[in-house]
């Protein structure tokens, strides 16, 4: 439990505003296993067919509904915890009582639509079934959106893993291999300098073609003479993440994917340059986009500049053209464009940015030329 | 894609049966990027904030809304693709043209409810305010539930590399060590011995009174001598995993944890055992916890005996003494037992296996008597 983040969370309930003319504010909140939940409460569950959620109200304690099995996990907690066992037919009553304990139904219950699955959304909704049930993602996103000293701190820690452990691996690829192979002992060598055992995303490797698919995951591709190969990947520290990408050389290559190279490294440059306080997310995305277009490449930078970091891989706030959402000290995200040519190659280069008081901080400093592997 | 799965995914939706007595059949069945869609499709897409769901009707070939740079992913496959943009306000129009290219306004949607999010449900639901979307679970899990033989192989394979990875984790673990190291040390192994990168979950390492949590994550504390150690650890290949669990000895223990640890060895071959086609699961949870019944430590047994095991963790069929579906040959699934003693210790082990024609093939074979660590 974090009583400060509670606090916090129980002003943004009354205060919510709405997307259209509805009423303002929420009764409560209504989240399953996921980062909200883990920042507010510090709780940690798996994810699976036995549903768990929380309920948040302005002046209650938490209230959670669970399996038996972990209730260990909440024991001495200030919650009430509403405990079922295993049969599945049983659930469904958990809830109602869990929902009248607080007297929710007919009242306005926010969720994450992102997090929230059907499976809990039709427990809460058949126990409460007068409630409305909100969007409320921006509402919890404005909490967990200014990273405080501490929160830049693990991620900093998990720059530097993901930093060392690409730098440990890197002498080991070798032309011949598979990306797999490479992908699995980038993990290896990202478990030895520190990561958290559950990794915030399966690393990309990407050699030559499969470099255009900007989310192609690791196959059995071998790396070749002349390839671009991309790395994207990142660590965990103390439950917070980096996202990382580097674009190397194998051997020699062709003119044009060293000159893509260069306007990726440029507009990497340009975005990081434009983060600073004040000024819209907006102007990140377009800072990188007009050196990629400047030089013709517009076409090929097919997704926004960047996303928000911190304990999940994509959060607030996005880099996109048309964001206007403003950047305030303590906003963390990635910078990475890219430039994807279809059938041959593609290169990412993504750094991790934390804004300051006066402008921002890089977090990632590992070089950004091209390099020679293989 | 599979052509001779997405076949029987046809069928199946003109013969679904719903719950209560509603129309039977299903229009169309909608997915979102989760092994439902691996296994019919062999699509892979990250869950994240971008909206993904394909729809499968029984007469055309599938429908796909997606991100564009996703699109690769899709090129040349028979599908029907949607993309989208990065801009979220132009989300909901690419849905709404989606499902009205298979007229699907009014009909029937089946939906997975564990993997489905209230975001692409929300997104599904206002392009087709009409339609019903009645749980679809059983429907999907009836194909998935019976594994074929490449299945059961790459299990097998999940199998041996999960025992040989702990194997090799074993003489490297020593008093003082914290269960944070230990299960960094083994996701090592696992991905040495050949372990896709993403881990099927990330390894329960417990000792002592931290074993009487069954879910509990590793933690800080140090391994004392006289604790049990629970280790509950897989390893994916080919897209299947294992899920295993064995105890063991910190130096010499007490001889109430010696007694109880051969209890559960009892009460997981008696699981085992009761393994076989025609019998209903409820069976093999009974004829495990009989035996930790009848020694009087019932109470500390707080869940059921096991879970069909797959491309996921936890799917159809679960090992519940309420639980009468009958055991049929392919079907996979772990036994796993135990005895919980709270503030004290815990005990757990856990196999995994597969009905066959004539009985049941338990895919694991490392020791269960209690060995000494440390």
């Amino acid at each position: 439990m974090n009583p400060a983040r509670l606090a916090k969370l129980s002003a943004s309930l009354r205060t919510f505003q709405p997307a259209s003319g509805q009423v303002a504010g929420l009764d409560a909140l209504a989240l399953n296993p996921c980062p909200s939940l883990v920042y507010l409460t510090g709780l940690h569950f798996h994810l699976m067919e036995r549903p768990v959620v929380a309920l948040f109200t302005p002046d209650d304690d938490p209230v959670i509904i669970l399996p038996e099995l972990e209730m260990l996990k909440v024991a001495g907690l200030p919650v009430h915890a509403f405990p079922y066992g295993e049969n599945p037919a049983e659930w469904q009553a958990v809830f109602r009582r869990a929902v009248e304990s607080l007297g929710l139904d007919g009242k306005r219950i926010g969720v994450e639509p992102r997090a929230l699955r059907l499976l809990e959304f039709r427990y809460l909704q058949a126990a409460a079934p007068a409630a409305a049930f909100p969007d409320a993602s921006e509402t919890v996103s404005r909490l967990r959106v200014r990273k405080d000293a501490g929160e830049v701190a693990a991620m900093r820690k998990a720059v530097q893993i993901a930093q060392s452990a690409l730098e440990a691996t890197l002498p080991s690829i070798k032309v011949g291999m598979s990306e797999k192979e490479i992908a699995g002992e980038l993990v290896i060598q990202l478990l030895r300098h520190g990561s958290q055992s559950e990794m915030p995303f399966a690393p990309i490797v990407s050699g030559g073609p499969n470099g255009a698919n900007p989310h192609a995951g690791p196959s059995d591709r071998a790396l070749q003479p002349g390839d671009l190969l991309v790395i994207d990947w990142g660590a965990a520290c103390d439950g917070y993440i980096s996202d990382l990408t580097r674009t190397f050389a194998v051997g020699e290559v062709e003119a044009e994917y060293a000159k893509i190279h260069h306007i990726v490294q440029e507009a990497n440059a340009a975005g990081r340059a434009a983060a600073k306080p004040g000024v819209p997310c907006a102007e990140v995305d377009i800072a990188a986009r007009a050196v990629i277009e400047r030089a013709g490449y517009g076409p090929y930078f097919t997704h926004r500049t960047g996303h928000g970091i911190g304990m999940e891989g994509h959060e607030d706030p996005y880099m996109r053209g048309d964001n206007m959402q403003i950047l305030e000290p303590g906003m963390a995200f990635t910078v990475e464009p890219g430039i994807y040519l279809p059938g041959k190659n593609g290169v990412r280069i993504e750094d991790d940015v934390v804004i300051t008081e006066t402008g921002a901080e890089c977090l990632s400093d590992m070089p950004r030329e091209i390099r020679v592997v293989g």
